[in-house]
Order: C-alpha cells, then sequence, then structure tokens
C-alpha cells in the first residue's frame, strides 16, 4: 500500500506575503497540496486565532517560536528555511547529491540573513515601533545596505550562478531547479517592489540573477500561482516595503 | 576496514569568538579532532590570508558566502547553524528521531537569529561603520533589546525546557544533550559578557536557561575546552560586546 500523503499545514499571518511567502512558493513549485490555514474564515477555524492557538499550545512538544509553521503530524516546525527545506525534500525539489543539498541549504540561509537585512531597513531600532518612529535611523541605515549590501549579497549570488555551470543559469545548484532558487526569486521580487530604483539601477550588473528571477516566474506552476488569487499582493505590513525616500532618488 | 575519520577543517577569524564559537563547542563536545585553520601562523597556512583565499576560489565549487566556513573534503559549508548541524551529526550529537531533529534545528535558528539582534544593538545602522559612529542609534535600540527581546527570547527557551519533560532540564530536545544546548550556553554566556546587569536582573525568571548553562559549562569536554587557550576570552570586536552605556544603569 502506498504511503497516505500527509496534510500539510501552514500557519502564518493572512494579510501579507512575508515569510509565509517562501513557505508557499515550495509549496506551489512541487505541487503538494497545503492548507493555508491563517487564510480560512475564522470561523471554520482559521485567521489569526488559529496561529494565536497554535504557538500558545503547550501541550503539544516543542512549541514554534513565530510563524511561519508547519504543521505535519504530531510536528510543529518553525523557521522558514527550515520549513522550506522540509516541503523541498518531501516534493523533490532538493538536489540529488548530498553535498549539494548542504549548498543548497546554506544558500537558503543566505537569502534568509538578507530577508533579515531588508526589513530591517525599515525597522533598525525596533520590531514593536512603526515606521514612522524609526524612519529618521531608516534613512541613515537604507543606503548602506543599497550601496554596500545589496551588491554585495546579489553579487554572491551572481557569482554562484556563475560558478555552476551544471546549471545553465537555472539552478543555483546543481543542474535543476531546488528550492533555493525560489527563494532567490521571492528575494528578488521583494527588493524590487520595496526599492525599484535600487534594483533597476544594480540589475545590469546582475544579469544572472535577473535571468533566474524571470526563469522562476515563468515556470508554469509559478505562473499559475503568481496569477491566482492565492498570491497576495506586496504591502507595507510585510518584509518588502515600499517607502520611497528610501530608495535611490529619482 | 572501518571508514577514515575526515579532515575537519575551520576557517574563521582569530582573533574573535564569534560565530565560529558555536561550532567549536560542536567539535569539543564531540570530541572530534579539527584544524582551526585561521588560528594558525600565516606561515604555516593559516591566518587571515587562508581564510580569504579560501572565500575567493571560485574553481573549487560553489564558493562559501562567509565565514566561518568547514571544509570537507570538496565540501566547503558556510553558514553557522548548518556547519554545527553537520559536525553534530558526524559527532553524535543529534538526538536520535527524526522529529526531534527537525526541532533541535528550529531552535539552533532561533539561537542564530538572537546572535543577529544581539550584534545589531552595537551595529544598528551599518556593519560597514565603527560602533563609535551609530552609537546614537545603538543607544535607541539596545533598550527595546534589553526590554522585550531578551524576555521574549530567552523565555521561549525557558518555555522549551519546561515542556521537555525528557530533558529534565539538561537537554532542550529529547533526553540527552544535543548541539542546540552547547548554542543556547553560548548565547547566554555571550550576552552575560555583553549586558552583564541586564541578565542579572533576568536570571531569576530564566531558572532552566541558567542551570542548562550551568550544566553545559560543567561539563568534562566543554569544562576543559573553556579552560584552554583554545578558548579566546570574549572582547569588544566580536558579536558580543560590552559597552556599559548600553546596558541598564546600575
Amino acid at each position: 500500500m502506498a504511503e497516505a500523503t500527509p496534510t500539510f499545514e501552514l500557519f502564518y499571518w493572512p494579510t501579507i506575503q512575508g515569510r509565509g511567502e517562501f513557505v508557499r512558493l515550495v509549496f506551489e513549485e512541487a505541487g503538494l497540496p497545503y492548507v493555508d490555514v491563517g487564510r480560512r474564515p475564522e470561523g471554520e477555524g482559521g485567521g489569526r486565532a488559529a496561529i494565536l492557538k497554535l504557538l500558545e499550545d503547550d501541550l503539544a512538544g516543542m512549541p514554534p517560536f513565530a510563524p511561519p509553521v508547519l504543521r505535519v503530524g504530531p510536528l510543529r516546525l518553525a523557521q522558514t528555511a527550515l520549513i522550506c527545506r522540509y516541503v523541498a525534500g518531501k516534493g523533490g525539489l532538493l538536489p540529488p547529491g548530498e553535498d549539494d543539498r548542504w549548498r543548497a541549504d546554506a544558500l537558503m540561509l543566505t537569502v534568509m540573513d538578507m530577508v533579515v537585512e531588508a526589513h530591517d531597513t525599515h525597522h533598525p531600532i525596533a520590531k514593536s515601533l512603526y515606521y514612522e518612529e524609526q524612519q529618521a535611523e531608516a534613512l541613515r541605515r537604507t543606503p548602506t545596505f543599497i550601496a554596500l549590501r545589496i551588491p554585495k549579497l546579489m553579487g554572491y549570488f551572481e557569482r554562484v550562478l556563475r560558478t555552476n555551470a551544471a546549471g545553465k543559469g537555472q539552478a543555483l545548484v546543481g543542474g535543476a531547479l531546488s528550492y533555493v532558487d525560489l527563494a532567490l526569486f521571492q528575494l528578488v521580487a521583494g527588493l524590487s517592489y520595496a526599492l525599484p530604483r535600487s534594483m533597476a539601477a544594480i540589475a545590469p550588473r546582475l544579469p544572472r540573477v535577473m535571468a533566474l528571477h524571470a526563469a522562476v516566474a515563468a515556470r508554469p506552476r509559478i505562473a499559475a500561482y503568481l496569477a491566482s488569487p492565492r498570491r497576495l499582493p506586496f504591502n507595507d505590513h510585510g518584509i518588502f516595503r515600499h517607502y520611497p525616500e528610501l530608495d535611490l532618488p529619482k
């Protein structure tokens, strides 16, 4: 008897792409069914209430720290990079070789490190304060992010694509798309929303990164997902926020 | 014929504990021999030069982003959490169950997230600037780190210890010490160096975390390591820095 596919339940805030989006992209590309619990009505066990309940339950084994959380059977798994890795393993989106899996995992963590840095451009002082309360510091932090960190980190991904001959520009690791390519797609998409002038200015120096972003967007399952109502639009409550005053001047 | 133990080479800056220290602790507790390349003399292929050479080599497969890097055969593995996980797998420091391994990995990433936050208390604007150039912002960021983030994150680890009955206060996950316990030890050690008054103030609310810290420090291999010259002292060039003006007032 074939093993039954487990039920994958994603718990994430219902109104932002945020970190949950990295997980959604892996499910979508893998074609694995998942329940996006936060986006179901509260009356049907969804919404923010379901997420808070999941986080507060101390009787179900180790509590997760924060959303996104994936629930699979008795496991409540937190940490975006790890959830993506887990789903990739179930959905055929890991590179085949063991060393290449470690390399993909390392890249995934580097993508997530840059996500933190992107978030902190508009929240350099505290998550607990509004942007407007730390705008002065954001106006100081973001220019060095644009001038130094985007070139360094995106330049690194460009270099990884350049050195991976097997990927033919379509994969950061190995010869076929893996979950980390989806994550780089989302990072580029988010930064392009948040800092469009900065990303347009650097794009000519990142031809491989930009080509990978376009190739991922054109994959049938990803294209269908991006055109569906399941893809929330970017907005200024998530990680990637478009505050024009933080971007390069016109 | 038994499989030969591979040579593990750790590449990390020679003058700070930094992120490399999380890796060293796993090697030390596992009793696995490793070469701390950065701390060998430059004339013997060590020092900063060896690290820079490793990072810049594009002919050896996917380049690592930043130190620490573990070199094992053809693999150059970056990302602290992942290196620790890798070494733990070789050294018997993973929990036995598959789900518990995912849980330990999630905790490890949460520890490393807090490491970034601890670093950014003194560098809220840019890694490329000196502390003195961002002290005003550090004086604004650190109080919310102390008032909100230490209680939230350390309170979370306390809760994990409380809910893990199998660990008897000696392990975050499962019934025996795993690599994530070593990481929490180092996080507590670092924060206690950087912000001693804040940590002393909150310690009574973190009895299990503090007991775990003490239990790890007392393990024979860790105690021997901490007393050896291999353990660099904390200083104000690493992640955890003691700037008294950032701590709670006396």
